[in-house]
Protein backbone atom coordinates (compact mmCIF):
# COMPACT_ATOMS: atom_id res chain seq x y z
CA UNK A 1 0.00 0.00 0.00
CA UNK A 2 1.22 3.36 -0.75
CA UNK A 3 2.75 5.24 2.17
CA UNK A 4 1.07 8.87 1.51
CA UNK A 5 -2.63 9.58 1.26
CA UNK A 6 -2.46 12.98 -0.34
CA UNK A 7 -3.93 15.38 1.28
CA UNK A 8 -4.48 18.02 -2.24
CA UNK A 9 -3.92 17.23 -5.39
CA UNK A 10 -3.67 19.65 -8.21
CA UNK A 11 -4.89 18.52 -11.49
CA UNK A 12 -3.92 20.47 -14.63
CA UNK A 13 -6.03 19.40 -17.69
CA UNK A 14 -8.96 17.12 -16.16
CA UNK A 15 -9.31 15.44 -19.22
CA UNK A 16 -9.57 11.87 -20.01
CA UNK A 17 -6.27 11.19 -17.94
CA UNK A 18 -6.31 13.79 -15.50
CA UNK A 19 -10.05 13.11 -14.74
CA UNK A 20 -9.51 8.93 -14.47
CA UNK A 21 -6.40 9.50 -12.93
CA UNK A 22 -8.38 11.12 -10.08
CA UNK A 23 -10.92 9.43 -9.86
CA UNK A 24 -9.47 5.84 -9.45
CA UNK A 25 -6.93 7.52 -6.58
CA UNK A 26 -10.22 8.88 -5.07
CA UNK A 27 -11.89 5.04 -5.03
CA UNK A 28 -8.54 4.04 -3.72
CA UNK A 29 -8.73 6.69 -0.70
CA UNK A 30 -5.51 7.96 -1.40
CA UNK A 31 -6.19 11.22 -2.25
CA UNK A 32 -8.72 13.67 0.01
CA UNK A 33 -9.25 16.67 -1.94
CA UNK A 34 -8.47 17.60 -5.68
CA UNK A 35 -7.93 20.90 -7.53
CA UNK A 36 -9.00 20.87 -11.27
CA UNK A 37 -7.44 23.45 -13.69
CA UNK A 38 -8.03 23.93 -17.19
CA UNK A 39 -9.08 25.97 -20.25
CA UNK A 40 -12.74 24.92 -20.24
CA UNK A 41 -14.89 26.16 -17.28
CA UNK A 42 -17.56 23.45 -18.63
CA UNK A 43 -15.49 20.63 -18.93
CA UNK A 44 -13.84 21.55 -15.23
CA UNK A 45 -17.54 21.58 -14.10
CA UNK A 46 -18.50 18.49 -15.49
CA UNK A 47 -15.69 16.86 -13.93
CA UNK A 48 -16.89 18.29 -10.74
CA UNK A 49 -19.86 16.86 -11.39
CA UNK A 50 -18.50 13.22 -11.85
CA UNK A 51 -16.66 13.73 -8.56
CA UNK A 52 -12.86 13.58 -10.49
CA UNK A 53 -12.29 17.40 -8.81
CA UNK A 54 -13.34 18.96 -5.26
CA UNK A 55 -12.96 22.48 -6.85
CA UNK A 56 -12.17 24.27 -9.41
CA UNK A 57 -9.15 26.51 -9.48
CA UNK A 58 -9.22 30.33 -9.18
CA UNK A 59 -6.07 31.56 -10.06
CA UNK A 60 -2.46 29.27 -9.52
CA UNK A 61 -1.43 30.51 -6.64
CA UNK A 62 -4.17 29.55 -4.63
CA UNK A 63 -4.65 26.04 -6.35
CA UNK A 64 -0.88 24.94 -5.48
CA UNK A 65 -1.23 26.57 -1.99
CA UNK A 66 -0.65 23.33 0.26
CA UNK A 67 -0.69 21.19 -2.23
CA UNK A 68 1.69 17.76 -2.32
CA UNK A 69 0.56 16.53 -6.11
CA UNK A 70 0.76 18.38 -8.95
CA UNK A 71 -0.41 16.92 -12.20
CA UNK A 72 0.23 17.57 -15.48
CA UNK A 73 -1.94 15.91 -17.71
CA UNK A 74 -2.69 18.75 -21.17
CA UNK A 75 -1.45 17.82 -24.37
CA UNK A 76 1.98 17.35 -24.86
CA UNK A 77 2.79 20.61 -26.39
CA UNK A 78 1.13 23.16 -23.20
CA UNK A 79 3.43 21.46 -20.40
CA UNK A 80 6.42 23.39 -20.75
CA UNK A 81 4.48 26.87 -20.49
CA UNK A 82 2.34 25.38 -17.98
CA UNK A 83 5.73 24.76 -16.04
CA UNK A 84 6.64 28.08 -16.59
CA UNK A 85 3.63 29.33 -14.80
CA UNK A 86 3.17 27.20 -12.18
CA UNK A 87 6.89 27.13 -10.77
CA UNK A 88 6.93 30.10 -8.73
CA UNK A 89 4.15 29.24 -6.72
CA UNK A 90 5.71 25.54 -5.54
CA UNK A 91 5.87 25.36 -2.06
CA UNK A 92 8.43 23.03 -1.19
CA UNK A 93 8.49 19.54 -1.25
CA UNK A 94 5.75 19.07 -3.71
CA UNK A 95 5.71 16.63 -5.95
CA UNK A 96 5.25 17.37 -9.77
CA UNK A 97 4.40 14.43 -12.56
CA UNK A 98 3.37 14.12 -16.04
CA UNK A 99 1.21 11.95 -18.24
CA UNK A 100 3.03 13.53 -21.44
CA UNK A 101 2.81 10.94 -24.27
CA UNK A 102 6.50 12.16 -25.46
CA UNK A 103 9.15 12.43 -22.65
CA UNK A 104 12.10 13.86 -23.84
CA UNK A 105 10.20 17.58 -24.94
CA UNK A 106 9.09 16.87 -21.31
CA UNK A 107 11.76 16.50 -19.48
CA UNK A 108 13.52 19.27 -21.73
CA UNK A 109 10.86 21.81 -20.62
CA UNK A 110 11.41 20.64 -17.11
CA UNK A 111 15.32 21.46 -17.19
CA UNK A 112 14.20 25.20 -18.59
CA UNK A 113 11.30 25.62 -16.12
CA UNK A 114 11.68 23.66 -12.99
CA UNK A 115 15.71 24.18 -12.82
CA UNK A 116 15.17 24.36 -8.66
CA UNK A 117 12.55 21.91 -8.66
CA UNK A 118 13.87 18.46 -10.37
CA UNK A 119 14.44 16.27 -6.81
CA UNK A 120 10.63 15.98 -7.60
CA UNK A 121 10.11 16.17 -10.71
CA UNK A 122 8.93 12.09 -11.84
CA UNK A 123 8.25 12.62 -15.72
CA UNK A 124 5.51 9.90 -16.54
CA UNK A 125 3.68 8.06 -19.01
CA UNK A 126 0.45 5.72 -19.07
CA UNK A 127 -0.02 3.81 -22.17
CA UNK A 128 -3.90 4.09 -21.95
CA UNK A 129 -6.39 4.17 -25.14
CA UNK A 130 -7.27 8.10 -25.96
CA UNK A 131 -9.67 8.24 -28.68
CA UNK A 132 -12.13 9.87 -26.43
CA UNK A 133 -11.60 12.77 -25.09
CA UNK A 134 -12.88 15.50 -22.11
CA UNK A 135 -13.66 14.95 -18.46
CA UNK A 136 -17.36 12.89 -19.53
CA UNK A 137 -14.81 9.99 -20.90
CA UNK A 138 -12.93 9.73 -17.62
CA UNK A 139 -13.25 6.43 -15.63
CA UNK A 140 -11.76 4.99 -12.48
CA UNK A 141 -10.55 2.28 -14.57
CA UNK A 142 -8.59 3.24 -17.29
CA UNK A 143 -5.37 2.35 -16.25
CA UNK A 144 -5.85 -0.71 -14.78
CA UNK A 145 -3.36 -3.42 -16.09
CA UNK A 146 -2.13 -0.78 -18.15
CA UNK A 147 1.64 0.22 -18.69
CA UNK A 148 2.73 3.48 -17.17
CA UNK A 149 6.76 4.58 -17.91
CA UNK A 150 8.40 6.60 -16.18
CA UNK A 151 11.66 8.49 -16.92
CA UNK A 152 13.15 9.57 -13.82
CA UNK A 153 15.82 12.22 -14.45
CA UNK A 154 19.19 11.71 -12.69
CA UNK A 155 18.11 14.46 -10.15
CA UNK A 156 14.63 12.53 -9.48
CA UNK A 157 15.22 11.52 -6.05
CA UNK A 158 14.19 8.14 -5.11
CA UNK A 159 11.12 9.19 -2.50
CA UNK A 160 9.59 11.18 -5.49
CA UNK A 161 9.87 8.50 -8.13
CA UNK A 162 8.77 6.03 -5.24
CA UNK A 163 5.73 7.93 -4.20
CA UNK A 164 4.46 8.23 -7.48
CA UNK A 165 4.69 4.75 -8.83
CA UNK A 166 2.65 3.57 -5.61
CA UNK A 167 0.03 6.14 -6.27
CA UNK A 168 -0.14 4.65 -10.26
CA UNK A 169 -0.15 1.38 -8.72
CA UNK A 170 -3.13 2.24 -6.67
CA UNK A 171 -4.55 2.98 -10.35
CA UNK A 172 -4.13 -0.46 -11.41
CA UNK A 173 -1.29 0.19 -13.55
CA UNK A 174 2.02 -1.58 -14.26
CA UNK A 175 4.85 1.05 -13.22
CA UNK A 176 7.76 0.48 -15.53
CA UNK A 177 11.76 2.89 -15.50
CA UNK A 178 13.41 3.82 -18.76
CA UNK A 179 15.10 6.75 -20.21
CA UNK A 180 13.14 9.48 -21.49
CA UNK A 181 14.95 8.57 -25.02
CA UNK A 182 14.28 5.27 -24.56
CA UNK A 183 10.33 5.47 -23.99
CA UNK A 184 10.50 7.84 -27.41
CA UNK A 185 11.93 5.28 -29.28
CA UNK A 186 9.79 2.98 -28.28
CA UNK A 187 6.76 4.68 -28.62
CA UNK A 188 7.24 5.84 -32.21
CA UNK A 189 7.37 2.20 -33.46
CA UNK A 190 4.24 0.76 -31.08
CA UNK A 191 2.46 3.80 -31.08
CA UNK A 192 3.47 7.34 -32.82
CA UNK A 193 3.97 5.19 -36.23
CA UNK A 194 0.34 2.87 -36.00
CA UNK A 195 -1.39 5.94 -35.65
CA UNK A 196 0.19 7.85 -38.08
CA UNK A 197 -0.74 5.31 -41.02
CA UNK A 198 -4.18 5.45 -39.53
CA UNK A 199 -4.65 8.73 -40.14
CA UNK A 200 -3.33 8.33 -43.25
CA UNK A 201 -5.19 5.68 -44.26
CA UNK A 202 -8.50 7.08 -44.02
CA UNK A 203 -7.58 10.10 -45.84
CA UNK A 204 -6.33 8.39 -48.35
CA UNK A 205 -10.03 5.77 -48.71
CA UNK A 206 -11.60 9.28 -48.00
CA UNK A 207 -10.01 11.81 -50.27
CA UNK A 208 -8.76 9.09 -52.75
CA UNK A 209 -11.10 10.62 -55.46
CA UNK A 210 -9.02 14.06 -55.45
CA UNK A 211 -5.58 11.85 -55.45
CA UNK A 212 -3.36 11.61 -58.46
CA UNK A 213 -4.54 7.95 -59.22
CA UNK A 214 -4.79 6.95 -62.91
CA UNK A 215 -8.27 6.39 -62.34
CA UNK A 216 -9.58 8.02 -58.94
CA UNK A 217 -13.00 5.69 -57.01
CA UNK A 218 -15.54 7.86 -55.42
CA UNK A 219 -15.39 7.81 -51.85
CA UNK A 220 -18.97 7.25 -50.79
CA UNK A 221 -18.83 4.36 -52.91
CA UNK A 222 -14.95 2.76 -51.80
CA UNK A 223 -16.23 3.47 -47.65
CA UNK A 224 -19.20 1.85 -47.90
CA UNK A 225 -17.61 -1.32 -48.67
CA UNK A 226 -15.37 -1.22 -46.12
CA UNK A 227 -15.82 -3.71 -42.85
CA UNK A 228 -14.69 -4.28 -39.33
CA UNK A 229 -11.43 -4.52 -40.09
CA UNK A 230 -11.24 -1.10 -41.68
CA UNK A 231 -13.20 0.33 -38.57
CA UNK A 232 -10.66 -1.34 -36.34
CA UNK A 233 -7.13 -0.49 -38.17
CA UNK A 234 -8.85 2.91 -38.40
CA UNK A 235 -9.75 3.45 -34.47
CA UNK A 236 -6.99 5.46 -33.41
CA UNK A 237 -7.59 7.40 -36.73
CA UNK A 238 -10.55 9.20 -34.35
CA UNK A 239 -7.85 10.44 -31.65
CA UNK A 240 -7.14 14.26 -30.79
CA UNK A 241 -5.34 15.88 -33.79
CA UNK A 242 -4.07 18.94 -31.54
CA UNK A 243 -2.70 15.80 -28.91
CA UNK A 244 -1.18 13.99 -32.18
CA UNK A 245 0.22 17.21 -33.76
CA UNK A 246 2.13 17.64 -30.47
CA UNK A 247 3.37 13.88 -29.98
CA UNK A 248 4.81 14.03 -33.49
CA UNK A 249 6.40 16.96 -33.49
CA UNK A 250 7.93 16.81 -29.95
CA UNK A 251 9.36 13.46 -31.20
CA UNK A 252 9.42 13.89 -35.16
CA UNK A 253 13.19 12.46 -35.22
CA UNK A 254 12.24 8.69 -33.80
CA UNK A 255 8.99 8.62 -35.80
CA UNK A 256 10.80 9.87 -39.29
CA UNK A 257 13.23 6.99 -38.86
CA UNK A 258 10.26 4.40 -37.98
CA UNK A 259 8.30 6.18 -41.28
CA UNK A 260 11.49 5.34 -42.99
CA UNK A 261 12.02 1.85 -42.26
CA UNK A 262 8.17 1.30 -42.46
CA UNK A 263 8.34 2.72 -46.29
CA UNK A 264 10.93 0.37 -46.93
CA UNK A 265 9.05 -2.15 -46.07
CA UNK A 266 6.35 -1.58 -47.69
CA UNK A 267 8.44 -0.91 -51.07
CA UNK A 268 10.06 -4.84 -50.26
CA UNK A 269 6.52 -5.71 -50.32
CA UNK A 270 5.79 -4.13 -53.66
CA UNK A 271 8.30 -5.94 -55.07
CA UNK A 272 7.30 -9.57 -53.46
CA UNK A 273 4.04 -8.46 -55.23
CA UNK A 274 5.47 -7.26 -58.53
CA UNK A 275 7.55 -10.73 -59.04
CA UNK A 276 4.01 -12.59 -58.20
CA UNK A 277 5.84 -14.10 -55.44
CA UNK A 278 3.30 -16.40 -53.24
CA UNK A 279 5.73 -18.03 -51.38
CA UNK A 280 7.33 -15.30 -50.13
CA UNK A 281 4.17 -13.26 -49.47
CA UNK A 282 2.98 -15.85 -47.41
CA UNK A 283 5.87 -16.12 -45.32
CA UNK A 284 4.92 -12.44 -44.64
CA UNK A 285 1.94 -12.87 -43.63
CA UNK A 286 2.38 -15.76 -42.08
CA UNK A 287 5.49 -14.16 -39.44
CA UNK A 288 2.89 -11.39 -38.91
CA UNK A 289 0.50 -13.41 -37.54
CA UNK A 290 2.92 -15.64 -35.13
CA UNK A 291 4.13 -12.67 -33.69
CA UNK A 292 0.88 -11.18 -33.07
CA UNK A 293 -0.21 -14.33 -31.41
CA UNK A 294 2.76 -14.54 -29.20
CA UNK A 295 2.27 -10.71 -28.13
CA UNK A 296 -1.34 -11.49 -27.47
CA UNK A 297 -0.24 -14.67 -25.13
CA UNK A 298 2.61 -12.54 -23.39
CA UNK A 299 1.12 -9.45 -22.56
CA UNK A 300 -2.94 -9.69 -22.83
CA UNK B 1 -38.97 -13.81 -48.72
CA UNK B 2 -37.03 -15.80 -50.87
CA UNK B 3 -38.99 -17.59 -53.48
CA UNK B 4 -37.51 -20.63 -53.43
CA UNK B 5 -36.43 -23.19 -50.40
CA UNK B 6 -33.07 -24.75 -51.31
CA UNK B 7 -33.54 -28.44 -51.14
CA UNK B 8 -29.91 -29.75 -51.06
CA UNK B 9 -27.23 -27.28 -50.96
CA UNK B 10 -23.60 -28.10 -51.61
CA UNK B 11 -20.73 -25.87 -49.54
CA UNK B 12 -17.46 -26.75 -50.76
CA UNK B 13 -15.16 -24.91 -48.08
CA UNK B 14 -17.22 -25.37 -44.57
CA UNK B 15 -15.08 -22.49 -42.70
CA UNK B 16 -15.85 -19.49 -41.33
CA UNK B 17 -17.92 -18.00 -44.05
CA UNK B 18 -19.74 -21.44 -45.67
CA UNK B 19 -20.15 -22.56 -42.39
CA UNK B 20 -22.06 -19.14 -40.95
CA UNK B 21 -23.73 -19.31 -44.37
CA UNK B 22 -25.42 -22.80 -43.80
CA UNK B 23 -26.26 -21.72 -40.03
CA UNK B 24 -27.84 -18.91 -41.62
CA UNK B 25 -29.75 -20.24 -44.09
CA UNK B 26 -31.36 -23.11 -41.61
CA UNK B 27 -31.78 -20.76 -39.30
CA UNK B 28 -34.23 -19.04 -41.67
CA UNK B 29 -35.59 -22.08 -42.56
CA UNK B 30 -34.30 -21.73 -46.43
CA UNK B 31 -31.90 -24.32 -46.72
CA UNK B 32 -33.45 -28.38 -45.86
CA UNK B 33 -30.09 -30.62 -46.84
CA UNK B 34 -26.55 -29.35 -46.54
CA UNK B 35 -23.42 -31.52 -48.03
CA UNK B 36 -19.96 -30.32 -46.70
CA UNK B 37 -17.21 -30.78 -49.29
CA UNK B 38 -13.50 -30.35 -47.76
CA UNK B 39 -9.91 -30.83 -46.75
CA UNK B 40 -9.97 -31.72 -43.54
CA UNK B 41 -12.42 -34.39 -42.74
CA UNK B 42 -12.15 -33.59 -38.53
CA UNK B 43 -13.33 -29.79 -39.93
CA UNK B 44 -16.38 -31.32 -41.25
CA UNK B 45 -17.02 -33.42 -38.09
CA UNK B 46 -16.97 -30.23 -36.07
CA UNK B 47 -19.20 -28.48 -39.16
CA UNK B 48 -21.52 -31.64 -38.79
CA UNK B 49 -21.86 -31.35 -35.11
CA UNK B 50 -22.16 -27.79 -34.67
CA UNK B 51 -25.46 -28.32 -36.98
CA UNK B 52 -24.13 -26.27 -40.52
CA UNK B 53 -23.78 -29.34 -42.14
CA UNK B 54 -25.80 -32.67 -42.13
CA UNK B 55 -23.85 -34.68 -44.37
CA UNK B 56 -19.81 -34.75 -45.34
CA UNK B 57 -19.33 -35.94 -48.75
CA UNK B 58 -17.48 -38.87 -49.71
CA UNK B 59 -17.25 -37.85 -53.42
CA UNK B 60 -17.93 -35.00 -55.76
CA UNK B 61 -20.79 -36.69 -58.27
CA UNK B 62 -22.66 -38.40 -55.42
CA UNK B 63 -22.50 -34.66 -53.37
CA UNK B 64 -23.79 -32.78 -56.16
CA UNK B 65 -26.23 -35.04 -57.31
CA UNK B 66 -29.92 -32.92 -57.54
CA UNK B 67 -28.16 -30.31 -55.88
CA UNK B 68 -30.13 -26.66 -56.17
CA UNK B 69 -27.17 -24.64 -55.07
CA UNK B 70 -23.32 -25.01 -54.62
CA UNK B 71 -21.92 -22.03 -52.69
CA UNK B 72 -17.87 -22.18 -53.04
CA UNK B 73 -16.22 -20.65 -50.00
CA UNK B 74 -12.28 -22.23 -50.09
CA UNK B 75 -9.36 -19.42 -50.25
CA UNK B 76 -9.79 -17.99 -53.74
CA UNK B 77 -6.82 -19.52 -54.66
CA UNK B 78 -8.41 -22.78 -55.04
CA UNK B 79 -11.26 -21.92 -56.65
CA UNK B 80 -10.28 -22.42 -60.45
CA UNK B 81 -9.33 -25.97 -59.85
CA UNK B 82 -12.44 -26.66 -57.50
CA UNK B 83 -15.09 -25.18 -60.55
CA UNK B 84 -12.62 -27.71 -63.15
CA UNK B 85 -12.94 -30.59 -60.56
CA UNK B 86 -17.20 -30.05 -60.37
CA UNK B 87 -18.22 -28.55 -63.64
CA UNK B 88 -18.46 -32.60 -65.19
CA UNK B 89 -20.95 -33.59 -62.40
CA UNK B 90 -23.09 -30.52 -62.64
CA UNK B 91 -26.85 -31.33 -63.21
CA UNK B 92 -28.78 -28.77 -65.37
CA UNK B 93 -30.06 -26.03 -63.56
CA UNK B 94 -27.44 -25.90 -60.36
CA UNK B 95 -26.79 -22.06 -59.03
CA UNK B 96 -23.21 -22.03 -58.50
CA UNK B 97 -21.72 -18.77 -56.76
CA UNK B 98 -18.85 -18.10 -54.07
CA UNK B 99 -17.41 -16.11 -51.46
CA UNK B 100 -14.16 -15.39 -52.80
CA UNK B 101 -12.35 -12.27 -51.69
CA UNK B 102 -11.60 -11.01 -55.26
CA UNK B 103 -13.66 -11.41 -58.27
CA UNK B 104 -11.89 -10.61 -61.08
CA UNK B 105 -9.90 -13.48 -60.94
CA UNK B 106 -12.72 -15.80 -59.94
CA UNK B 107 -14.71 -14.50 -63.02
CA UNK B 108 -11.89 -15.82 -65.28
CA UNK B 109 -11.69 -19.08 -63.59
CA UNK B 110 -15.60 -19.57 -64.60
CA UNK B 111 -14.77 -18.26 -68.07
CA UNK B 112 -12.28 -21.10 -68.31
CA UNK B 113 -13.92 -24.09 -66.03
CA UNK B 114 -18.11 -23.26 -66.35
CA UNK B 115 -18.21 -21.91 -69.84
CA UNK B 116 -21.19 -23.76 -70.19
CA UNK B 117 -22.74 -22.80 -67.20
CA UNK B 118 -22.29 -18.85 -66.47
CA UNK B 119 -25.80 -18.31 -67.05
CA UNK B 120 -26.21 -19.77 -63.44
CA UNK B 121 -22.71 -18.44 -62.09
CA UNK B 122 -23.07 -15.92 -59.51
CA UNK B 123 -19.87 -14.59 -58.26
CA UNK B 124 -20.30 -13.42 -54.81
CA UNK B 125 -18.43 -11.51 -51.96
CA UNK B 126 -19.43 -11.40 -48.05
CA UNK B 127 -17.59 -8.39 -46.35
CA UNK B 128 -17.48 -9.96 -43.17
CA UNK B 129 -14.79 -10.26 -40.65
CA UNK B 130 -12.43 -13.37 -41.24
CA UNK B 131 -9.39 -13.28 -39.00
CA UNK B 132 -10.67 -16.20 -37.41
CA UNK B 133 -11.23 -19.30 -39.51
CA UNK B 134 -12.97 -23.10 -39.54
CA UNK B 135 -16.04 -24.59 -38.61
CA UNK B 136 -15.55 -23.81 -34.79
CA UNK B 137 -15.80 -20.15 -35.61
CA UNK B 138 -19.13 -20.10 -37.98
CA UNK B 139 -21.85 -17.97 -36.39
CA UNK B 140 -25.51 -17.72 -37.87
CA UNK B 141 -25.00 -13.82 -37.10
CA UNK B 142 -22.08 -13.17 -39.33
CA UNK B 143 -23.78 -11.79 -42.34
CA UNK B 144 -26.07 -9.32 -40.52
CA UNK B 145 -25.65 -6.16 -41.50
CA UNK B 146 -22.67 -6.66 -43.70
CA UNK B 147 -22.52 -6.23 -47.40
CA UNK B 148 -22.51 -9.13 -50.08
CA UNK B 149 -21.38 -7.52 -53.37
CA UNK B 150 -22.18 -9.75 -56.26
CA UNK B 151 -20.58 -9.22 -59.39
CA UNK B 152 -22.43 -11.17 -61.89
CA UNK B 153 -21.24 -11.76 -65.79
CA UNK B 154 -23.31 -10.83 -68.78
CA UNK B 155 -23.97 -13.75 -68.79
CA UNK B 156 -25.60 -14.41 -65.94
CA UNK B 157 -29.20 -15.04 -65.81
CA UNK B 158 -31.57 -12.49 -63.94
CA UNK B 159 -33.48 -15.14 -62.04
CA UNK B 160 -29.79 -17.01 -60.65
CA UNK B 161 -28.56 -13.66 -59.37
CA UNK B 162 -31.94 -13.02 -57.55
CA UNK B 163 -32.29 -16.46 -56.31
CA UNK B 164 -28.73 -16.07 -54.91
CA UNK B 165 -29.63 -12.32 -53.22
CA UNK B 166 -32.54 -13.68 -51.75
CA UNK B 167 -30.37 -15.90 -50.09
CA UNK B 168 -27.41 -13.89 -48.48
CA UNK B 169 -30.60 -11.19 -47.88
CA UNK B 170 -31.73 -13.94 -45.57
CA UNK B 171 -28.82 -13.97 -43.77
CA UNK B 172 -29.24 -10.64 -42.68
CA UNK B 173 -26.77 -8.92 -45.40
CA UNK B 174 -26.89 -5.97 -47.12
CA UNK B 175 -26.75 -6.93 -51.22
CA UNK B 176 -25.34 -4.64 -53.93
CA UNK B 177 -24.12 -4.92 -57.43
CA UNK B 178 -21.14 -3.69 -59.33
CA UNK B 179 -18.67 -5.28 -61.67
CA UNK B 180 -15.66 -7.44 -60.91
CA UNK B 181 -13.75 -4.58 -61.46
CA UNK B 182 -14.88 -1.90 -59.58
CA UNK B 183 -15.33 -4.74 -56.38
CA UNK B 184 -11.43 -5.27 -56.66
CA UNK B 185 -10.78 -1.33 -57.21
CA UNK B 186 -12.55 -1.34 -53.99
CA UNK B 187 -11.50 -3.62 -52.26
CA UNK B 188 -7.72 -3.24 -52.87
CA UNK B 189 -8.36 0.17 -50.85
CA UNK B 190 -10.33 -0.56 -48.35
CA UNK B 191 -9.57 -4.17 -47.15
CA UNK B 192 -6.48 -5.38 -49.11
CA UNK B 193 -4.41 -2.01 -48.71
CA UNK B 194 -5.41 -2.51 -44.68
CA UNK B 195 -4.71 -6.00 -44.44
CA UNK B 196 -1.06 -5.43 -46.22
CA UNK B 197 -0.51 -2.61 -43.55
CA UNK B 198 -1.21 -3.89 -40.56
CA UNK B 199 1.00 -7.34 -41.39
CA UNK B 200 3.87 -5.30 -42.23
CA UNK B 201 3.17 -3.06 -38.76
CA UNK B 202 3.13 -6.46 -37.16
CA UNK B 203 6.65 -7.73 -38.71
CA UNK B 204 8.61 -4.27 -37.90
CA UNK B 205 7.97 -4.13 -34.55
CA UNK B 206 8.91 -7.67 -34.09
CA UNK B 207 11.47 -8.42 -36.21
CA UNK B 208 13.03 -4.45 -35.63
CA UNK B 209 15.74 -5.62 -34.19
CA UNK B 210 16.81 -7.12 -37.27
CA UNK B 211 16.39 -4.71 -39.69
CA UNK B 212 18.86 -2.27 -40.70
CA UNK B 213 18.20 0.53 -38.35
CA UNK B 214 20.40 2.77 -36.73
CA UNK B 215 20.29 2.19 -33.74
CA UNK B 216 17.38 -1.21 -33.46
CA UNK B 217 15.29 -1.63 -30.25
CA UNK B 218 14.57 -4.97 -28.78
CA UNK B 219 11.00 -5.88 -29.82
CA UNK B 220 10.44 -8.11 -26.81
CA UNK B 221 10.88 -4.28 -24.82
CA UNK B 222 9.14 -2.62 -27.60
CA UNK B 223 5.71 -4.90 -27.56
CA UNK B 224 5.43 -4.70 -24.03
CA UNK B 225 4.24 -1.01 -24.35
CA UNK B 226 2.37 -1.82 -27.59
CA UNK B 227 -1.60 -0.71 -25.93
CA UNK B 228 -5.02 -1.23 -26.67
CA UNK B 229 -5.08 0.96 -29.94
CA UNK B 230 -1.71 -1.17 -31.39
CA UNK B 231 -4.13 -4.62 -30.84
CA UNK B 232 -7.03 -3.28 -32.31
CA UNK B 233 -4.67 -1.84 -35.91
CA UNK B 234 -3.38 -5.22 -35.71
CA UNK B 235 -6.22 -7.07 -35.18
CA UNK B 236 -6.95 -7.76 -39.10
CA UNK B 237 -2.88 -8.95 -39.13
CA UNK B 238 -4.14 -12.25 -37.21
CA UNK B 239 -6.07 -13.01 -40.74
CA UNK B 240 -4.81 -16.26 -42.69
CA UNK B 241 -2.10 -16.02 -44.36
CA UNK B 242 -2.93 -19.07 -47.01
CA UNK B 243 -6.01 -16.71 -47.85
CA UNK B 244 -4.60 -13.28 -48.15
CA UNK B 245 -1.74 -14.66 -50.35
CA UNK B 246 -4.61 -15.43 -52.49
CA UNK B 247 -6.01 -12.39 -52.54
CA UNK B 248 -3.26 -10.37 -52.78
CA UNK B 249 -1.94 -12.14 -55.68
CA UNK B 250 -5.55 -12.25 -57.12
CA UNK B 251 -5.54 -8.59 -57.19
CA UNK B 252 -2.07 -7.54 -57.34
CA UNK B 253 -2.30 -4.68 -59.81
CA UNK B 254 -4.98 -2.90 -58.28
CA UNK B 255 -3.15 -3.37 -54.59
CA UNK B 256 0.27 -2.20 -56.05
CA UNK B 257 -1.10 0.94 -57.46
CA UNK B 258 -2.91 2.05 -53.51
CA UNK B 259 0.21 1.21 -51.78
CA UNK B 260 2.00 3.56 -54.48
CA UNK B 261 -0.60 6.03 -53.58
CA UNK B 262 -0.35 5.51 -49.83
CA UNK B 263 3.52 5.56 -49.78
CA UNK B 264 3.26 8.72 -51.86
CA UNK B 265 0.87 10.16 -48.14
CA UNK B 266 3.66 8.87 -46.38
CA UNK B 267 6.51 10.54 -47.77
CA UNK B 268 3.85 14.02 -47.53
CA UNK B 269 3.48 13.49 -44.12
CA UNK B 270 7.67 12.34 -44.09
CA UNK B 271 7.87 16.24 -45.28
CA UNK B 272 5.85 17.75 -43.37
CA UNK B 273 7.34 16.36 -40.21
CA UNK B 274 11.05 17.38 -41.82
CA UNK B 275 9.36 21.12 -41.88
CA UNK B 276 7.91 21.32 -38.27
CA UNK B 277 4.62 22.17 -39.67
CA UNK B 278 2.36 21.98 -36.82
CA UNK B 279 -0.27 23.19 -38.91
CA UNK B 280 -0.26 20.92 -41.92
CA UNK B 281 -0.06 17.68 -39.85
CA UNK B 282 -3.01 18.92 -37.36
CA UNK B 283 -5.01 19.23 -40.76
CA UNK B 284 -4.20 15.98 -41.85
CA UNK B 285 -5.44 14.38 -38.56
CA UNK B 286 -8.12 16.43 -38.32
CA UNK B 287 -9.27 15.94 -41.69
CA UNK B 288 -9.03 12.27 -41.15
CA UNK B 289 -11.03 12.37 -38.09
CA UNK B 290 -13.60 14.33 -39.31
CA UNK B 291 -13.94 11.07 -42.52
CA UNK B 292 -13.96 8.61 -39.98
CA UNK B 293 -16.72 10.04 -37.88
CA UNK B 294 -18.78 10.66 -41.21
CA UNK B 295 -18.29 7.46 -42.07
CA UNK B 296 -19.21 5.81 -38.20
CA UNK B 297 -22.23 7.84 -38.94
CA UNK B 298 -23.48 7.07 -42.35
CA UNK B 299 -22.54 3.36 -41.81
CA UNK B 300 -22.80 1.63 -39.01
Amino acid sequence: MPSVVTNKMVIIGVGLIGGSFALALREAGLVKHVVGVGRSRENLQRARKRGAIDEIANDLPSALKDASIVFLATPVGQIGGIMAQISPHFEPGVIVTDAGSTKQDVVAAARTHLAGHLKNFVPGHPIAGAELSGADAADADLFRNKNVVLTPLDETSVDAVKQVTELWQACGARVSQMSAAQHDKTLAAVSHLPHVLAFLLMNHVSYSSAQNLDDPLPSDDLLRFAGSGFRDFTRIAGSSPEMWRDICLANREALSRQIDAYQKELTALREILARDDGEALENVFSSARKARQRWLKANL
